[in-house]
């Protein structure tokens, strides 16, 4: 064909507009992850978050502070000044800031003025990671952070990573709620050429969408195979539940077994994988990832090898989502569309959401 | 003086309205080189062309495929997927593409819905060169291909290559059309001094616009004089058209001979150069050269002298245009304005042309 | 505090539009400074002032020319062109213009046009810097540039240098009329502790804006207290006064002595700055500095330790100037806004003398 007829065109263009997307502004009002806590230390750590620039610091009794990272006087980055017993100089002219972000001195005079001040922000910090809540502080609810408990939990056996991602967050969530693409992106690493053409179920909620593939009977790629010893081929069952359980939360589910025992005879090998998007911009996303499993505990070099493994992988959709990115970036208006299929309709479902949850706090 | 007067800028300003330049949108319907054809192998290339991103490759039976290249499923670039018996599987979700540019297969569901696909270009394979068809596929009409005879003629010995320009086509063709700055801005290879003041010829018609310009008598720079043999000082004659053919083809055909010599006596040497620009963008283009002599065939090393020889003084045009293009672009609105001489007339036409293409196409 | 109330928010950036910024278009009429006179020779030197790309050369008889850098005929930098005997060709198409900037030459055609020229620049050179006049030629009055006695008075010492200045100019005019930052900015440098927190005066006249600050006792840093002996800890006296004198110049006037000994027995050390920031484009500047002394003349090895010294605190001066710069560039505009202080008082005024430079030149 040429390109499809014009009406079909259309109708796609504006469906699209029911949908969040890089040009989407930020829903501020909900939990992200900052940064893992082994970051924040007692030294000025600088970090742009849904396009505000921040600065954190550990304060001396362990909370993580995070206050807007430009002095109030002049624009000083205060991540450019010092840490002093908990408070910031900045190395402009000496403004001095509470943890709360308040301003209790101006060296050029005897008094502070009242009432400027750097914006504070609440942080939690729970397990590896440390949250901020980026909107209205009346709102910043705990009870509005999806349980993790795994994370936590020392029954597992967890590893950790970063990756910077040149694409909108929008489009990783999107990413993550269609593995269909294991077979494909990840043909080389994790996945296998049957992952894609495996029955799913899909399950929309309100704020929760999730998709739900067993490939059974399949062979495992090297990751799972070698430490659950489901190295045969054909040999494994791969149960998978792919979750967006938050704007700042994509939690992967993973359980293999041998399928040729029985359902009491054979062990269960259980992975997590939590994929913790923060935007940095438009088009730019911090990747925060923590991988778990509930079995080979305390065998540091599984942890070694699967870590070394899944951000082989990991980058594979990094260095996708930037050619997507800029695929969207570089086509004329005119000319950009994006058809659905049955596989999408999480996505989908979790991109009209994300645009509802902006369209109502810019009206509120 | 300090700057022309007021009314004498306006005058210019309003002048230049009337002409294409790197904001006059792209004339689609029309033919332009897209690559040589050596470039175009069994893997996928991708190249921008028009500010549309294309991706190609040769089918089996021979044929140059030309696609949108982004997937109308999540944009991902087609150039990123896998080339699979004349099929290009999309490196995201595996979606499958014909030559035609139809999508036949949706690796996550059975059926594979109709309607859907990517943009197919029409291409033409002529001597060296592929030629496409940016615009409406019922308009491409190989009638509107200028003969480029010589381009398949055994009896003229060739060499081709390709120039990255940092500058508008519509600056290259105008560079073309006024061989003049042979003696500024070739000054250090292929130009004289002489060339400059020579008495010239214009010729406009509708759609085609030339430059005639004799130089009698001259001396040669190296490149023509050695490989005829025309080396002494004032021994030669040097006559010139240059021409505009179409928006992607510019043709210069030179003729020298001795000018000491009677019209019988004398031996001919022609050479000719079809420049054939393609826009990127607005202000990138690629520039493909192919370059003929009728003289001292089958001799590969004056192929190769020549080759080297013009490469440096078409580099010399693709720096110059890359500056021009930078003070255009770095110039305030207010004091940007140009003046045309007598020599300009073939390319203020052309410029006229190739906006009212364009005006005529919007319209349309 | 969590940010500060909306009503204050909205009351700083209501103050603040009536401020010059990054946003503020430049003020033409004035004498900017163009370059060190040692920079221009007898060949073409290419820089940007005001977003206005100009030419320079040295004419042969000494005075400095200066003109658009872009040829009337199709806008190709005259700076890439040749200088031949006080007339540059263009590197084009050789149209040739004279130190006034007429065009007199047009190689393809026997007779120059009238009325086409590029526009030329008044400039004048005053000991070791070359003054440009922007604006308009008739307004070009030498009582406008204030005068600079010391630096061209043999009983000053000095040295000069350069620094890019990725930021307003605005900003480094800010900068220098409040030198409280020497505690924070340059306290590795030539700042000390208690040079913020001393008591300061302000002037605030039509144009003329100073802040003064007598630092008594202190301790001077190597870079003041080595040249002068003034090496011991609480000896010295340190009497500043930071003085925007024009858009071009700001001149920092320093007097050092012994405060242990009485006023008509100590000897007194003085130096000046002349910091000359000349807009590039609206966030970079040229920043020209001349450094002089009264002291230790012709002692080569003092001029070179406090020159090098000096430098590193300017640099810092750059250093944070940039990241600032960044800082309100990449803030969204409803988070952006900037509370003042009584030292900003002078600044302050500045920043308004500017904008209605700039508002009454615009409505002329």
């Amino acid at each position: 064909m040429t390109r499809p007829h014009i009406s079909v065109i259309a109708a796609a263009q504006n469906a699209s507009k029911r949908l969040a997307d890089r040009d989407t502004p930020f829903v501020m009002n909900d939990w992200y992850v900052a940064a893992f806590g082994e970051e924040i230390k007692d030294k000025l750590l600088a970090r742009t978050l849904l396009g505000r620039r921040l600065v954190f610091y550990r304060a001396s009794d362990g909370r993580v502070v995070a206050l807007e990272d430009r002095c109030p006087h002049r624009s000083m980055p205060l991540s450019a000044g010092t840490l002093e017993q908990d408070t910031i100089v900045c190395g402009y002219h000496g403004f001095r800031f509470n943890t709360e972000g308040d301003c209790i001195e101006v060296p050029s005079q005897a008094s502070c003025p009242k009432n400027i001040g750097t914006k504070a922000y609440r942080t939690h910090e729970r397990g590896a990671v440390v949250w901020i809540w980026m909107g209205e502080a009346e709102q910043a609810d705990l009870s509005k952070l999806p349980p993790q408990d795994w994370m936590a939990d020392p029954a597992w056996e967890r590893s950790q990573g970063y990756l910077g991602l040149q694409a909108s967050y929008v489009r990783l969530h999107e990413n993550l709620l269609d593995l269909t693409h294991l077979s494909f992106l990840h043909a080389k690493s994790f996945g296998t050429p049957d992952y894609a053409k495996a029955a799913f179920e899909t399950e929309i909620g309100d704020g929760q969408f999730a998709l739900l593939r067993n490939v059974v009977p399949t062979t495992l790629p090297p990751v799972w195979g070698i430490p659950t010893g489901l190295t045969d081929p054909g040999q494994a069952a791969r149960i998978v539940r792919s979750e967006f359980r938050s704007l700042g939360l994509h939690e992967v589910s993973v359980t293999f077994y041998d399928c040729h025992l029985t359902e009491n005879a054979r062990p269960q090998f259980r992975i997590r994988t939590a994929h913790m998007p923060t935007p940095e911009t438009a088009t730019t996303t911090h990747y925060f990832i923590v991988h778990g499993r509930d079995f080979a505990q305390g065998d540091a070099a599984t942890t070694r090898f699967m870590h070394e493994q899944l951000f082989v992988a990991f980058q594979e959709d990094v260095d996708g989502l930037a050619l997507q990115e800029q695929a969207l970036a570089s086509t004329p208006a005119e000319d950009l569309y994006e058809f659905s299929v049955a596989a999408d309709a999480p996505a989908v479902a979790m991109r009209r959401y994300v645009l509802a949850r902006q369209q109502k706090e810019t009206r509120a």
